[in-house]
């Protein structure tokens, strides 16, 4: 059972992943991500797919055309945890490459 | 350039798709697929995107783990058109078979 993060370990985080924005609401980091076109997209989607279950840790995210908005949150914790900075590293790793 | 659908004919083309919804809000029709799990949820989604790229006509949509929300509209008709009651029976075609 992972544990959500204490106020001053998740501002800490925060700080490495800069594209992501926190919600406070659902203790939760977004990112939007834009492509040329729904192709590239979904390519990206089926990466983070697959990095995803690998980590048995999956996204709530959204799909329009060349759009594609990701929140990650951890249910069994109760909000944010050291899984989703884990998961949005390696997503922000993907476009970065 | 694809017309938006006739009340009239909505409502008898949706007739034909009873597991949608009307949306009166966007002039759209939405349904809720659930799955075993998110790697079934994700191979739903991947063969709803090739469908929708041949038709090059996309969905609105989002995934929860084993949950995947669709909706569809024409954006360039202002609405519902053709083109999503196509997608939408395509679509249906996929979990029925």
């Amino acid at each position: 059972m992972v544990a959500r993060l204490t106020d001053g370990l998740r501002e800490e985080s925060l700080a490495a992943l800069p594209a992501w924005s926190y919600e406070p609401g659902r203790d939760a980091i977004t990112r939007r991500f834009l492509f040329t076109d729904f192709t590239e997209a979904f390519a990206f989607m089926t990466r983070v797919a697959l990095i995803a279950e690998k980590a048995d840790h999956h996204p709530e995210w959204s799909n329009v055309w060349n759009r594609v908005d990701i929140l990650l949150t951890t249910h069994d914790a109760g909000g944010l945890s050291t899984r989703d900075l884990q998961l949005a590293a390696a997503i922000d790793a993907l476009v970065k490459a």
